[in-house]
């Protein structure tokens, strides 16, 4: 094989955007499909870019205050069904468990699609009084929602996600948590960690949480134009707490329900690193959370080949005290090939060495970023590969945030409307009257739904659907 | 209530072990029940616990080459059923999926008991040539094996654990793995981590793993003088191998099976670290996995309150970069009771400071293990404690060591047998002839395992139970 095979055998992004999509997840090899319909193997690399992530979120998490605890998989039919809303909107997908051993089972046992109704089962017998407020507890685990196709990160049957769960002494804090999740937590971890800008924003009453009072939501650009729903945060208000029976004694010594609140984000969002920063030759991760930052390819001749790989690996060495570092020492390809490889796999940057950088010692360094090859000294090298981590994820960013702000149209005119979501497709900024039927019909005539509400300003428009006066100006787009 | 009462509320751990156990469990709040027979939920402290257990664990499982990956929770029936000895020990055990959404599956998938299957499927797959191994992987995962009666950490439906799997080019590179992971990782882990000495040897066969060539296991003396198998790790030879078919063309171009390993530990360990170091007053943590290090109790009078809350305010901050500090300024309870509190939950030093102690710039300091106070230094604080969380490390694994030496009894007579299995409990060194008949009826008679066989030596000895000539030393005991 020769060296640009490794990256011809992907689809072409531009053309074939959903195939360029699973080639990168396979050829990257981040996932793999399984005889378990539904269901994907997350393979080591894709799996340590997940255990970045996990990182960097759950230190925030436990930054605001929050701790992690574990709950049960099974969820008892008769609990599941306790919220009418909760149970109408999960049903459909959930996977039952009927037989535990040889013996049939009393009851049928949900595998968790969600968390709500067994969490609340547990703070109805924690919570009595307002001292024991707020409970701020998050929990990392494995979901399970049924699905015929299979996209891997982006569609499965079983999923990776963390799930907040929140019970609060009033209205206020409830709300306030609601906000803080989304704005202090996940915006920062996945505009600052991940490099993906969002539009935030509440949800309409058709999209939201089933069970929830209203839901926000953080929705990003990916490269074909299509929106991704990057995670949610819910505020529950007394639904569940009702449902659920969360009592509390107040200050007054007065019984009252308590408030709670829930949120999430998943394993999806692998699947938006993919889409929001990779290109023809593959994924471009952010060095925050790429598992390997910059990986060493020695050029190798016979008569300096010891010199050279000595040289790797003390450079390897050094390097690994501040970055996470990978030596490519195999003998069975060529550098050539290498370079395809890594690119496909998005490390961040690319230290060349043979015997004549050696002999200058200098290294030669790409970025996956840029692509242009830059000389560097050896003793500059740790100083300059530490700016560059920053540029390249400031950069990763800024890329993706122009792209998102040239991609927000704003129109009043419904044949507009539809070729743009038809040619153009990202964000559509426009009036909408709150009518669910006009959102309904919308969808049904474009595929396009409304990703979030924008912030409401004096100006008023009309509705894009049926033209009446409308206070509500909103972002749609064609979700994933 | 008065002080005292938070403690008396725990049973006798002489009289009422098992009482003591699930007192100390759910007093300590490290888990409780739910209305999901069999399954748990792991409260937040205890789950900050199993966080650092998974930690020390996973440095080890990586700096030993191996990576983490993500496997999928449901095992189609007919992928379970290949390996006849492996679904034979597992089928009594295995919850059965029969439903997705609205619909019934065509095939039952069962909720993994273990991922030898699964996981087999997949390296038949990924495996081709001798170059693409060996394959070392791990996964964290939670796991379902029914139980009708439910022990939080100790036997559970549902329960997190480690398994790794691996896949080798010959039977020499598996025997090591498996030896490798036994004494490098596990062995290390459970002795210097969590301070609690192991047995370890070959696991005879009655007892080694549905389908294994042989099984390696850890075995622990918990305070009740019975055993604990605290990890085992397995040989699995060709045999999963041919039941998955992973082959692979070796160096010579011939086709062979892969020889393959798996090993595990899980959230009973939890179970163990109670179990070993508890006491009458609840939980004693060994440092290296303590949620919390060293708890500050403020001793607040009218006058000096704020002055005093400011001093431990600043105490916490300072011990913060070197440990995991927690400030109790609760306002509700009295210092008695945090005492209590604090000692039932493990923490391994408590400061206390009240107005005296901060004009004379120094600390009340009170060993969990030891109990006397000791008066500290301001000046020397971040030194003492630093040598004090070695020593206390150190200290309850010498304890317990010195335990597990005197709880290892030699007798050749089957009425000694009897009565020492019956009173005195731990590990009973004796012979044995390898007839699992003889092995079944002293189980019979006495509820006593072979937990391991001894290492072998020149010396030989007489079956104790029927009295053949024995070339194997074990250890019998009861296990949990």
């Amino acid at each position: 094989m020769n060296d640009g095979e490794f990256v011809k055998e992907i689809a072409s992004k531009d053309e074939a955007f959903s195939r360029w999509y699973t080639d990168v997840v396979k050829k990257a090899d981040l996932a793999d499909y399984t005889m378990v319909k539904g269901c994907m193997v997350i393979k080591p690399y894709g799996y340590s870019l997940w255990e970045n992530m996990k990182q960097c979120l759950d230190d925030k998490i436990k930054a605001t205050g929050h701790k992690n605890a574990y709950f049960p998989l099974f969820i008892p039919e008769s609990l599941l069904v306790r919220e009418a809303e909760h149970v109408e909107g999960f049903a459909p997908e959930v996977a039952w468990v009927t037989h535990g051993g040889e013996q049939k089972l009393e009851e049928r046992l949900a595998v968790r699609p969600t968390s709500e109704a067994i969490i609340g089962s547990l703070y109805s017998k924690w919570v009595h009084s307002w001292r024991d407020l707020p409970i701020l507890i998050n929990q990392w685990a494995n979901i399970v929602r049924w699905e015929k196709v299979t996209r891997p990160f982006l569609r499965t049957t079983e999923f990776l996600w963390q799930e907040g769960h929140t019970a609060h002494k009033n209205e206020q804090e409830a709300e306030e948590e609601t906000l803080k999740i989304l704005l202090e937590v996940y915006k920062e971890y996945i505009e600052k960690d991940l490099a993906i800008p969002v539009l935030v924003g509440k949800k309409s009453n058709n999209e939201k949480f089933a069970g929830a009072v209203h839901t926000y939501t953080l929705e990003a650009l990916m490269g074909d134009g299509k929106i991704l729903q990057a995670g949610t945060s819910h505020n529950l208000g007394q639904n569940f707490a009702r449902a659920f029976d969360i009592r509390f004694l107040d200050e007054n010594q007065e019984e009252q329900y308590a408030w709670t609140t829930s949120w999430g984000t998943s394993t999806r969002l692998v699947g938006g690193i993919i889409m929001v920063h990779g290109d023809e030759r593959g994924l471009k991760l952010p060095p925050k959370v790429a598992p390997i930052q910059v990986v060493i390819v020695p050029i190798l001749f016979d008569k300096t080949k010891e010199e050279v790989l000595n040289k790797a690996r003390e450079l390897e060495r050094i390097l690994s005290d501040k970055f996470r570092v990978e030596l490519d020492d195999r003998d069975e390809y060529t550098p050539g090939w290498k370079f395809n490889e890594w690119e496909m796999k998005g490390v961040p940057v690319r230290l060349e060495i043979g015997p004549r950088d050696m002999a200058q010692n200098q290294v030669m360094a790409v970025r996956r970023d840029k692509g242009n090859k830059t000389v560097v000294k050896e003793s500059e090298l740790i100083t300059t590969l530490s700016k560059w981590m920053e540029d390249i994820q400031n950069n990763l960013y800024l890329t993706a945030k122009t792209r998102l702000q040239e991609n927000i149209r704003f129109t009043d005119n419904y044949n507009d409307f539809k070729d743009i979501i038809e040619e153009q497709k990202g964000f559509i900024k426009t009036y909408w009257c709150g009518n669910p039927e006009c959102e309904d019909s919308i969808k049904k005539d474009t595929k396009a739904t409304i990703r979030c509400l924008a912030e409401e300003s004096d100006k008023k428009g009309k509705c894009i659907y049926c033209g009446k006066d409308s206070s509500f100006p909103v972002y749609f787009g064609r979700a994933y």
